[in-house]
């Protein structure tokens, strides 16, 4: 132990350096649902040569290294299986901000509250809006591709990366891409390493694409009696001619639960919420808004247009509101054809039902992309059990639905044994090549995104 | 050769094998610098399950396969280093259109207008708009990563494929995505087949994202004395606050080639034009048109609103009036930071006075991405040599300037040699890596995009 303590602080510095783990450093936000890794020691490189660095160590020493943000994922991507914790708190620089050119260049440990701030501060915008925005960092954004509710307009994190720095094995820096907003020149292997939950390589920096803020954002949202109505409702949204830049949705549990809806009457009654936003310059706003309030009147037992900024912190707050019922939950974020939205709706509810657990959903509409969700007492590992095996219900829905397990969370560990059934075997084993060509010795967050037939 | 031909007619049937290869099935749009390749054969595959069993029967004879959509690319990808020539366009049927969905399941041989007509007869919008749309197919497009006006708001073409079926080695058909608008459960192998311009998989299918088109789009177009001006004014636009559909510009020659600019004085006298539109909903679209057109006064000979329709057709002969000329041209599609966009457009007239060729450029400004072309008679080879060396120096020109050396065309054989320089050495061989993975014999459209060591 003292040996390996003593080649990390090599690298990374003596402060940077930590054994045993710090037990934050070993969860994520499944820790609702009693989830945690281990892992020998946490080093906190403050450069992406020492991430180079520590990688060719751990190559050279067949350890596994597991990187983390800023633990708010939902799958156990950051819950390590053993060997080194590598997290990157410390890069946090923002290299270059160029408003004229739209674009920032920002290290991966910048929380994503950070990067929207100073977008903003600079007359520019930042659109990818996951949850936990103060918490989550920039790194693991783009390690998950993170949605949020304005994906739907707007596109995922993925869609406003334009380069990136990484490491790859056997301990290399690699830049694909550049502050260029179009460049065909090699192989996407930007496209390759979002989402690959540093299966793949670790992201040190990014170079982020902005845009001018929309001068306006004018949400509405319907209440409706039941999923059904609901999700007629979206159809309806869809259909209207506008394009929204938010479509989202909560069930009646996912309603009971978030109290306080900022408009008159609450949410009392309603079985089914839909919000949708316009946005642009004021004048087409307010006509998509009016487009929109339009649409979804159609079954409605009200339809209002709160004030964006109470809409949208009541909005945010609805994951926690969620988890105080009973202290935890399994959350999930599978993804259905649009079409099937009440489907997964209803079969969120059922699935509870028959695990004896309260369910309830809520998330983006438009992207047909469902946090399906059930209620725990992280405490009760009876509950747990029961919780586990209904999201494994929950994964057999989404397929059937021709869906998928994962909008934007990523697979994690808790998810990567059922993508097996989800790919066909042939592109199954083309994505294990990719894997094998850029992690040969599997040594790069092991368990996650890709786990090993050998090991399921 | 007889051999050959009974085993390709028993995999596609003995109309759709064709030896010797006709003509045109061994060129693209570089036939205007006179560069063609050679094949053994044609085979025009009916289904994905043909295209898997020619690309089975490829891998065993160690025969190399080129796939082809209309052959109006710029980079020589369609022109065949040998071995079999794969056209896909008899695949061309429309397998889903989801309409409530916003969604298109299209094969790879159907012609981009078709996916256009196909999105508006249904209330739609594809946005990828590149030139050639009545020749060029949707699976060129997806190879290429097509680019074109629109991509400045909307993006490029690989933003809007959710999903691909594609063949890869030694014979896989695979599905990467499908009817989903997120979906983060496996690697990025769509965005890794999008662009990679026929050699990791050929693309046989795609579902693609569709939205409603924008009830106005209302373009304005700014004439200026000359390019550092025009330069100003698209720096201008970007800060007016407003996010253009478009930002386009056209140089002093190829203003001069492309007469009949639909307003009042045509670009009499200007050395530069730059064209910007606003679009959305009405109200929305003209605010915006206001705020552009006050942004580009500055510095400006004349300002005007043209009707649409005339300006897109005008605009759309570009390519044409310039090759008309001369008769050929050799059009590259470097992208730069935007902020030296000026220095791009002047730097490629410097670089033809150097070489005694007629220089201009236009293209996408707000991408930074410059049709940098150099005028040419395709029966007088010296010039070719000289637009040759001209291109080679435009490159270093780009690379200089932090840009790269293709925005929309991708590298084909024109340009496969240059990337090493454009890529440091680990991250060239990661993308070698990612090749040998996918493709190990080196079959799929050798010589392009990814020039071997060996062969450079």
């Amino acid at each position: 132990m003292t040996t390996l303590l003593r080649e990390l602080a090599g690298i990374a510095g003596d402060a940077n350096v930590e054994a045993p783990v710090p037990r934050a450093a070993l969860r994520d936000a499944t820790e609702a649902q009693a989830y945690a890794g281990r892992a020998d020691a946490l080093v906190r490189p403050g450069s992406a040569e020492e991430v180079a660095a520590l990688l060719a160590w751990c190559y050279r020493h067949d350890v596994p290294l597991t990187a983390r943000g800023g633990g708010s994922g939902f799958a156990g991507g950051a819950a390590p299986e053993g060997g080194i914790v590598c997290s990157l708190e410390r890069m946090r620089a923002v290299r270059a901000l160029v408003p004229e050119g739209w674009r920032m260049h920002a290290e991966a440990g910048l929380a994503t509250a950070h990067v929207h701030r100073l977008a903003r501060e600079n007359g520019l915008w930042f659109p990818p809006d996951p949850g936990a925005a103060e918490q989550s960092q920039l790194g693991g954004n783009i390690a998950t591709n993170a949605g949020g509710p304005h994906a739907f307009k707007y596109g995922v994190t993925g869609d406003w990366v334009m380069g990136l720095e990484a490491v790859v094995a056997p301990g290399e820096m690699v830049r694909v891409g550049g502050p260029l907003r179009k460049d065909v020149a090699g192989y996407d292997l930007r496209g390759l390493l979002i989402g690959s939950e540093g299966t793949l390589g670790i992201v040190t920096a990014a170079w982020l694409r902005l845009i001018p803020a929309p001068e306006a954002a004018l949400p509405v949202i319907g209440l409706y009696p039941d999923a059904d109505a609901g999700a007629a409702a979206v159809q309806n949204a869809l259909a209207s001619g506008a394009i929204p830049a938010a479509l989202e949705f909560l069930d009646a549990g996912a309603l009971a639960a978030a109290a306080g809806l900022p408009v008159d009457g609450g949410s009392a009654g309603a079985g089914f919420a839909v919000l949708a936003e316009a946005d642009g310059p004021l004048a087409g706003a307010q006509a998509d808004r009016d487009t929109l309030a339009e649409a979804l009147e159609d079954g409605a037992l009200a339809v209002h247009a709160p004030a964006p900024e109470a809409l949208w912190r009541w909005r945010s707050g609805v994951s926690h509101a969620v988890i105080a019922q009973r202290g935890g939950k399994l959350s999930e974020d599978v993804a259905v054809p649009v079409e099937r939205l009440a489907e997964a709706v209803r079969g969120t509810v059922e699935i509870g039902e028959r695990h004896g657990l309260q369910a309830c959903s809520w998330g983006h509409a438009g992207d047909g992309n469902v946090h399906a969700t059930f209620l725990l007492d992280p405490g009760d590992a009876a509950e747990r059990g029961r919780a586990a095996a209904a999201a494994e219900e929950l994964f057999d829905l989404a397929l059937a639905l021709g869906g998928t397990l994962s909008g934007e969370h990523g697979l994690g560990r808790l998810k990567a044994h059922r993508l097996k059934d989800q790919l066909d075997p042939a592109t199954l084993a083309l994505q294990r090549a990719v894997k094998d060509a850029l992690d040969p010795k599997g040594l790069l967050n092991p368990g996650a995104k890709l786990r090993d037939a050998r090991a399921a």
